[in-house]
């Protein structure tokens, strides 16, 4: 199924960007990288397979891939050692390459979009930039080259995630769905982790018709660090992305802290809710439709989705870039919601508190979000509700102040993210004509929960 | 200490609001609210004590008290059947009273605001409303009349936690300190359940060098369901005022969907995570101040607090409304940000991405929110960093485009939380006349975790 492939990244040197005096007492101790070293600096002691250093890193870091997978940056004063051992292997004097493979492996496309995933410790600022070619990230991770093979590899672009939007959304899609249409077996995009929940939502819905599996992944440490989950995610992402029997979007990320099972969230069920830890993604509402082992094993769990099946992929990527989302909090001006109707937006997701309030003020009603919320309708702007309590679902029958919330214009959307529920406002607006609270109340992509009853939150 | 008081509620009948044609049945089995009864309607079959029904009531719904504490309501047709049994309590007469008590008890404060704890199903409509006296839901409760006495029972108004916001804050920051200052062992707040945090945080804040705790509660079901757990949380809260060696403000809610285990969360850590279950209430990045189980049993956690003390209370409820926070998405324009400012806004909560981003947009700068946050800081607003992801902290060192937000303007708040943050923004900017940033980044009520690890989340 596989064409063979190489692609290559060249730098300027064998050694890439090391400071002279480092490359010297290589060249002294005829090391190159690949070769297995044990490096001594200070009270460090190291050992594993010297890489050569990227163009952005700090050409005094002597960069290791350990035995476990991971790279080590290791700053070193001029008194380091380092010692030739047994054990090189073949870079092929750092020329990345994806190797010349079997042609029997499942074929997938890996999209990278920037992300801590790809990216490096800016030594100069101390900050992380985003730097790494998608064949980097590939190069560290020898382990998937007898696994699968790669009908391509590219980047779109090289952005943090808080500076992707619509038009990066249409690109993702596109991309997708010209990689399925030419026959993969799988899409893998890499992302940065802070909207990832946002893009796989939006993709859920772009990608009508899925035959394939499109799995969203990325980093939450960066790849100089000792706790890097980039690449663990991003093998366990390829796996699925060639062999899981589902045709969803998807976000592979760490299932635990611990570098043992990572797990595939439906794309609209998944929120980022920790800064830092590993196992920052979690599945709301639902369970994960998979867990992916270490050695590659996947476990579906009890949860419907679609199979991979032999659909032609629909893109529906238009985007109504008028739609916002108000998180409404104790004394929220409804002026707020008026200045987004002033301002032309044609849809809101309020992320209201509980079972989908906003105040109503019995005791005083000129800061009542009534009128706003008539007012809005009225103008034919879209008003849906989600719960800031994110697990859970809203319910406009239980309170009678909801009640009235419903009938001024407000459209409730069940156990929806919000996250989730804005991405689909602004897919739903851009792609249809009207109709549109319709189209919200109707499960697309997963975005409503059809288990009755999740117990873990 | 405590001093011999009763209360009284009364109703026009022994009988309260039951329609006459159940009064009638009733009379001829020489019935009485508090007499044992069997009760058979339909395929349901009910024992339990008889309640008068309230004058919001149906008065074709018959209310029984449980042996497990609990109220049910059986709505009953003509045909319904009722045995008297053994096993009859007196109930005064349906005079709600809280019985002559013994004058050792530890005496405590009983502040009613409104919320699902204070609300009956309205037959009418179906709803739920706000209703019941604070007498009524103590009147449930007999067995704390042998636990604790009651200094003051109270209702300072009776509305849904939505329509809560800075002048109610502050009547329950002044009814908090006044009850302190006339010596109570501790003040219970019951309180609708969806803006319990806010509350709870604001309170942290307003009341400083608290002697004794500050407990609130509330209910996730209405007291006419069988899964009503305001109870349970009220006996909970009433045993913390009482005996708890914690002088914090608090919330106390259900630890689990079990009757088993109460908690008692931090004012400033504590968050409503999903919108029905009993077990709500999370604690974020710290562990709950203690445990209190069936028998009023308190087990304190490894987290630091403040012990009971001889403090006189300090009052500062001044609160600034004109403080706003704003959730950012990808797309999120900066115009509203200079919305906020141009309405004389003094403080903003920024609710980022991961880290705590917010879009720069290296591509499209015109979209970029780093001219209008300088442009905010210019203005003497003060404009204060969270996370979405609610768990973890935020952290400007990390990534070159937080720094550079860094130097716009933006306070990082480190692992506050976003709802914790607003309200100590519009207290800081109420009660102090500058250097906002040095307040704001001090830890005042715990808002900061001062343990390095927490590990479940």
């Amino acid at each position: 199924m596989a064409k063979k492939r190489s692609k290559t990244v060249t730098v300027d040197s064998v050694y890439g960007n090391y400071d002279p005096a480092i490359t010297q007492r290589f060249e002294q101790a005829s090391i190159v990288p690949g070769d297995r070293i044990t490096l001594i600096s200070g009270e460090k002691e190291v050992e594993g397979n010297l890489l050569a250093q990227n163009e952005l890193g700090n050409p005094s870091t002597i960069i290791i891939k350990l035995d476990n997978g991971y790279n080590v940056g290791v700053t070193v004063d001029k008194n380091f050692e380092v010692t030739k051992q047994d054990g090189s292997v073949e870079l092929e004097s750092f020329e990345i390459r994806v190797p010349d493979q079997e042609s029997n492996l499942p074929q997938i496309s890996l999209i990278a979009t920037g992300g801590t995933i790809a990216s490096r410790i800016d030594y100069k600022t101390g900050g992380v930039v985003m730097a790494m070619e998608p064949e980097e990230i590939f190069a560290t991770l020898p382990e998937l080259f007898n696994e699968v093979s790669f009908k391509e590899v590219k980047s779109l672009f090289t952005l943090g995630s808080e500076d992707l939007s619509a038009s990066e959304w249409k690109i993702m899609a596109r991309e997708a769905a010209s990689q399925i249409d030419e026959g993969t077996n799988g899409v893998v995009f890499t992302h940065g982790t802070d909207t990832m929940g946002y893009s796989s939502a939006v993709l859920s819905f772009m990608l009508q018709d899925l035959p394939v599996p499109v799995v969203l992944t990325g980093a939450q440490r960066s790849s100089d660090r000792g706790s890097y989950d980039g690449a663990l995610n991003l093998i366990a992402a390829a796996r699925a992305a060639a062999h899981a029997n589902i045709a969803e979007v998807m976000v592979c990320m760490h299932h635990s802290s611990e570098d043992e099972i990572m797990q595939l969230s439906r794309g609209t069920k998944v929120r980022k809710m920790h800064t830092s830890r590993r196992d920052a993604f979690k599945t709301i509402n639902e369970e994960p439709l998979a867990l992916i082992d270490r050695d590659g094993k996947i476990t579906q769990k009890v949860v419907s989705f679609q199979g991979r099946n032999d659909r032609q992929v629909k893109l529906l990527e238009e985007y109504e870039e008028k739609v916002g989302l108000i998180k409404t909090y104790p004394g929220v001006p409804p002026a707020l919601l008026d200045w987004h109707v002033d301002q032309g937006y044609r849809g809101i997701i309020l992320e209201g508190t509980g079972l989908g309030h906003v105040p109503t003020f019995p005791l005083r009603t000129e800061n009542s979000w009534i009128p706003s919320i008539e007012r809005a309708a009225e103008e034919g702007v879209f008003i849906g509700m989600t719960s800031q309590c994110l697990n859970g679902r809203v319910h406009p029958y239980v309170y009678r102040a909801l009640r009235t919330a419903l009938q001024a214009g407000v459209t409730y959307l069940g156990d929806m993210l919000p996250e989730t529920a804005l991405m689909k406002t602004g897919w739903t607006l851009g792609n249809f004509e009207d109709d549109y609270a319709t189209i919200m109340t109707k499960n697309i992509a997963g975005e409503f929960s059809t288990l009755l009853k999740y117990t873990e939150y």
